[in-house]
């Protein structure tokens, strides 16, 4: 096992314009070890309720995810969310949050799971985020992600987690929340300044950039969904193909980065043309393959050389 | 003369979170003319009103830039903008508009202006654009802008000039207004079906993405601005640097494409980094140069070689 991802792991119901689902397979810690599962060898922890259906078990063995960090409490609930899309599905609206199991979670890490080199701090409160990382030894690269929540309510476990992280990965707006800074750039550099050497920014449909102390910045467009269905777990989905990515490379330098964040991105543009995990689990390596390289082509060009200017 | 650049010519007031301008140098004719005459000799048609400061004729002379085309009506009023932009400046509100000498303005093409190989159709009503296709003879490339005003209320004639451009350029929610499609890939898809062979949709800060029908998409980031000032004419500026690029470069292939959409989203940036064309007028042909490599530098990853998948 290479990488260990840690998150939630839900039962979602769904409204979208093009259709629902109800009570389906979600939760980061399911999108981010699917996607990862295709490229590396990935170790799950989560908790799920006695409600928790085995065909979700069955699912992701197949996908050879090790799920000997998955605590099954047999008298509780599976955490469940229930969110609706606008028409323009970049909106989203929470109906419900159910936390059941996951209100007490409290992640313990296998002896297996200690010494992994790739370690994915999905985003469940920051205090916990710390707890994993007192139980791992050593790890190679540690990517983390939260929200908006925890920016607001617990900015000072937050501040500390960033400390001992190499990658954060969060969305622009909650660049902007916690850095209170407008700019994206800005905001990226007043992350790198506090732990992290490399910061991902997520721009939704737009893409996402990686900041990183040496290695300045990199953007990448998101791969274009023509008929997008569900946006729900793209961000988590992007993260475990980036992880996974690093870790089926053995190597975190620049050149790896940024072929990870394209490789994340791609996954994330398979996870949002169905519902639920529906379309990530029976990918085929030459499918992925070709996304990548579509995506190269997409945004490769010429270097400049100029002539005589008209200053 | 290489290109014909047709549009507004203003005076702009701008109240932005960094400062404000009363009546400085705005207009799109303006942003696109001193963007191309960096790289392209280009004539300007315009209408201005007698209360049009000499010095800015001046300075867009001293730029190289061709004013025959500019119309002067000594006893009316130069079209008058303005807009407040929000602390996040993506979201502006305009205050008041005077079209002045804007409102009965009818474009015409001085003689020497009519065989020019690149034109730029700036943001006027589109009958008026249609005119001007009218006045010109063989056009290599046909650059048109629009406006979600034009979208709602001249449909018809927008379609019917849309037969007759080579590019559209529009922002993402103007394609979404036009094509009522929500998908930006299905609404390029849209687009193209109905006369360009080309579309651009700017995302501001987010980027762009060209679309055509040879060459598949193209998607770029927008240049990292660490502390943008006012953002009013950045997609002129776009449009402008875009034009002009290919009229340098006297290519209109995929290749030239691409790197016109860098150069122009390049302008874009040095446009928003100060108030009016105030960071446009002056800069030096190594500083336009330095942005473009870094731009090829933040977006160039590596093709991908894969191993064995995990299926």
């Amino acid at each position: 096992m290479d990488v260990v991802i840690v998150g939630s792991v839900a039962l979602d119901t769904v409204e979208a314009p093009k259709g629902s689902v109800q009570r389906a397979l979600g939760g980061a810690a399911v999108y981010a070890s699917v996607a990862a599962s295709y490229i590396s060898k990935v170790g799950l922890v989560g908790v799920v309720g006695g409600d928790f259906p085995r065909q979700h078990i069955g699912s992701l063995r197949k996908r050879g995810i090790d799920l000997e960090g998955l605590e099954i409490v047999p008298d509780g609930r599976t955490f469940f969310w229930h969110g609706r899309y606008e028409l323009d599905i970049n909106y989203r609206t929470t109906l419900e949050t159910q936390l059941n199991v996951f209100e007490t979670f409290s992640p313990k890490l296998p002896e297996s799971y200690r010494q992994r080199p790739f370690l994915l701090l999905g985003n469940i409160h920051p205090s916990l985020q710390l707890d994993v990382l007192r139980q791992v030894r050593e790890p190679r690269l540690v990517l983390c992600d939260t929200m908006n929540l925890w920016i607001e309510t617990e900015r000072r476990s937050l501040l500390r987690l960033l400390r001992q992280v190499d990658v954060l990965c969060i969305n622009d707006a909650e660049a902007r929340q916690l850095t209170e800074r407008m700019s994206i750039p800005a905001a990226a550099a007043w992350i790198l300044e506090r732990g992290p050497s490399r910061v991902i920014i997520k721009r939704g449909e737009h893409g996402c950039s990686l900041f990183s102390r040496d290695d300045g910045m990199f953007s990448v467009p998101a791969y274009p969904v023509a008929k997008p269905i569900d946006p729900t777990g793209a961000g988590d989905t992007f993260a475990g193909g980036f992880i996974g990515y690093l870790a089926s490379r053995r190597r975190i330098d620049g050149a790896a980065m940024r072929q990870a964040l394209v490789f994340g991105s791609v996954m994330a543009s398979f996870c949002v043309e169905n519902f639920s995990v529906g379309s990530l689990f029976r990918l085929k390596g030459a499918t992925i393959a070709g996304r990548c390289n579509d995506f190269w082509r997409a945004t490769q060009f010429r270097a400049f050389k100029f002539g005589k200017w008209k200053e």
